[in-house]
């Protein structure tokens, strides 16, 4: 059984998706049980939406902007397609419109993309949170901002410089307006908002402020004080009503966004209920952005599933390649080092850095290896257990390094 | 229209869920047309287990431990009942049998409150990232355990003295064997794989690693080169299979999980399409878990939905209260304080700390402000703009405090 997907737009995330959708067919169709399939594509040069959206089940907007996504989006739903988008532009300008027209003709409008890059936070806030009484929500929401601001307190660098660095790597977009004004970060919560409180809010009415006027100046005073600053939007429940904005907050370091670095979004849910949780990952490039539109169409074409699905034949493995480090306290004497060297060298682990301090007549060695079987590194530390010139047990323990680099 | 609730098990988490259900019943209602209600509580002493599932639409099992919480779960499930269970233990060593059996009955099982607190690393395994293929997953999943690395690197205490503090604080319980051994973390794990890799996997076949023989000399090694040492869950895609452990580690300084302190939970889940996501949050105490385990009867009631509630008629407050830095450059000379301070004091801004650094002829003022109204702030700033000894336009900015403190 296929489930047809109609298609608008072809750009940057518009054929991330269509890519990613053909790659995970299989997949999708023996988790579901049914093939998602791309039954047309709109771009300004081809395609007819009418045809289109006649042949799917459902239709993914990632055309952006308010015009014509707007209205192809009523359109597709007054035809009884569901409809997915990633477009906070609309949504935040035109939200109550689109969830009417989607409430009357009983379709689904799933919009995960429009916020937050990979966060999962419009889920969470509908789902792990529907019990939930919500009382704040801060998030930063916005890659290139908090990139900038990273690049500045990382390495110095003044606005400007931090601003063409992130022009230059494709992080800001050659006119940064939208986003550095704060503008793109209001439209975001403008929908959190909505969501988290049940309140209507246009974008208009999200008081903005942003980073072109932070200088290195307030960046230095951060770094004195251990605060971070950050642009930070946050919706808020106040007495007599709620609260939505966008502006530059140094946060204490203890706040789960303090340490969100360089292109990540992150967002931060308070309720009674549960205290607090953070949800953090990469700001939306093309291929996140397709990723969370695909988990949309998923959920739409079933419910979630409950249950695990059922078992792939695939052993458990016990012995994995881990970096260590390895403390041993030994008599102070020469050879004491090559010995050791020896025996790692044997059993292939190799020395990534090693530090010696002396103790009086013994010395403390401090090793970080690295990466080897487990199973390799332990015949080499029971090795060296049984070296004459050890003071006490060698003690060790796995390293884990950054997988994941959050700026070059 | 009622939905019936059986709860088996009235201990620290079914008392705080049964009073959750109780108190959020009516926002429930008016949210999903249905209103919970407990029809039936079972206790060592009081009520029957075949009254109350026939009496329940839905039965959640807070009992804990092997017996007889498997039998009741499957026999709750062959009745034809959807299950929700907080237990971690049950669905990793009967997790199979489990989930074959609520696969024929044709009902929901859920279990996002048995593993990472309240954090929903379930429901985003298995509905965001459906379309993703899943490489690794790294979890600080037990709190007793992080609370205890924690202390012991914040105040330099041994292992023994703070494991004793975290008992005092009701971080760990009189025998925290389950906790310290590493064993509760493997259970958690042996869950988290069986969803991310399909992968049944028993807690018995998860090598798992514990706390107790780590020492302050491990810290001050990790102090020393920025490392943060963290009992991790680890479930990885390897070549030729897929492996599933629990040990400390030090992780270096950018990787998400080194700054998740106190007796907080996180999980970061790393895939090609997403790059990676984090959840965190404080772990489970009985109100998280019980906030936990209420999502996930909501989730079973009705499908989630996928639209904004109707609106609620609430204004949109614009003028709210914060903390701000203000800093000023002035003329250094007599009284330059005290007319800013009067200003301030005017507005009804009190000073939380004030730093002065002389520049020659000129001196720079760095204040924080305890939180006021913005429109009394910016009223004395644009008093303070106003001074002919100031030589440059005030800066401001605005201080947001952490919200909740991760340990005492």
């Amino acid at each position: 059984m296929t489930f047809r997907v109609g298609l608008l737009g072809h750009g940057t995330v518009g054929s991330a998706f269509h890519d990613l959708l053909e790659a995970r067919a299989p997949a999708i169709e023996a988790a579901v049980g049914q093939r998602p399939e791309i039954s047309g594509v709109l771009t300004r040069s081809r395609g007819d939406f009418d045809d289109i959206v006649e042949r799917s089940d459902l239709v993914v907007e990632l055309i952006g902007g308010l015009d014509p996504a707007r209205d192809y989006i009523l359109r597709a739903m007054a035809a009884g397609k569901h409809v997915v988008t990633a477009n906070k532009a609309v949504l935040s300008q035109h939200g109550e419109e689109i969830y009417d027209a989607a409430r009357r003709a009983g379709v689904q409008l799933r919009f995960e993309a429009a916020v937050g890059g990979v966060v999962p936070v419009i889920r969470v806030i509908h789902e792990t949170l529907a019990a939930a009484h919500i009382d704040r929500v801060h998030g930063i929401v916005n890659g290139t901002t908090n990139f900038i601001l990273s690049e500045m307190t990382r390495t110095g660098a003044s606005y400007e410089e931090a601003l063409r660095e992130a022009q230059a790597l494709g992080y800001a977009e050659a006119d940064p307006t939208e986003d550095v004004s704060g503008r793109d970060a209001a439209a975001k919560m403008a929908i959190i908002a909505r969501l988290a409180f049940d309140l209507p809010v246009h974008l208009e009415s999200v008081p903005y402020q942003g980073i072109e006027d932070l200088t290195s100046d307030d960046i230095a005073y951060a770094k004195e004080l251990g605060l971070s600053l950050k642009l930070v939007g946050s919706a808020e429940r106040l007495d007599g009503g709620i609260s939505v904005r966008v502006y530059p907050a140094f946060l204490y370091g203890a706040h789960p966004l303090a340490s969100v670095n360089g292109s990540f979004n992150a967002v931060t849910i308070e309720s009674p209920a549960i205290t607090e949780i953070t949800l953090s990952g990469p700001g939306a490039g093309g291929a996140q952005t397709a990723s969370a539109v695909l988990g949309d169409v998923i959920s739409a074409m079933i419910p979630p599933p409950t249950l695990p699905a059922p078992a792939l034949d695939q052993p458990l493995i016990t012995d994995v390649e881990s970096a260590f480090y390895l403390h041993l306290e030994v008599a102070d004497r020469p050879g004491v080092l090559a010995q050791i060297a020896e025996i790692l060298g044997l059993q292939e682990v190799s020395v990534k850095s090693v530090v010696q301090k002396g103790l009086g007549e013994d010395a403390r060695l401090e090793m970080v290896l690295h990466p080897v079987l487990e199973s390799k590194f332990k015949a080499a530390v029971d090795l060296i257990a049984r070296l004459d010139f050890l003071r006490s047990p060698p003690r060790w323990i796995h390293v884990i390094e950054e997988t994941f680099e959050e700026s070059p």
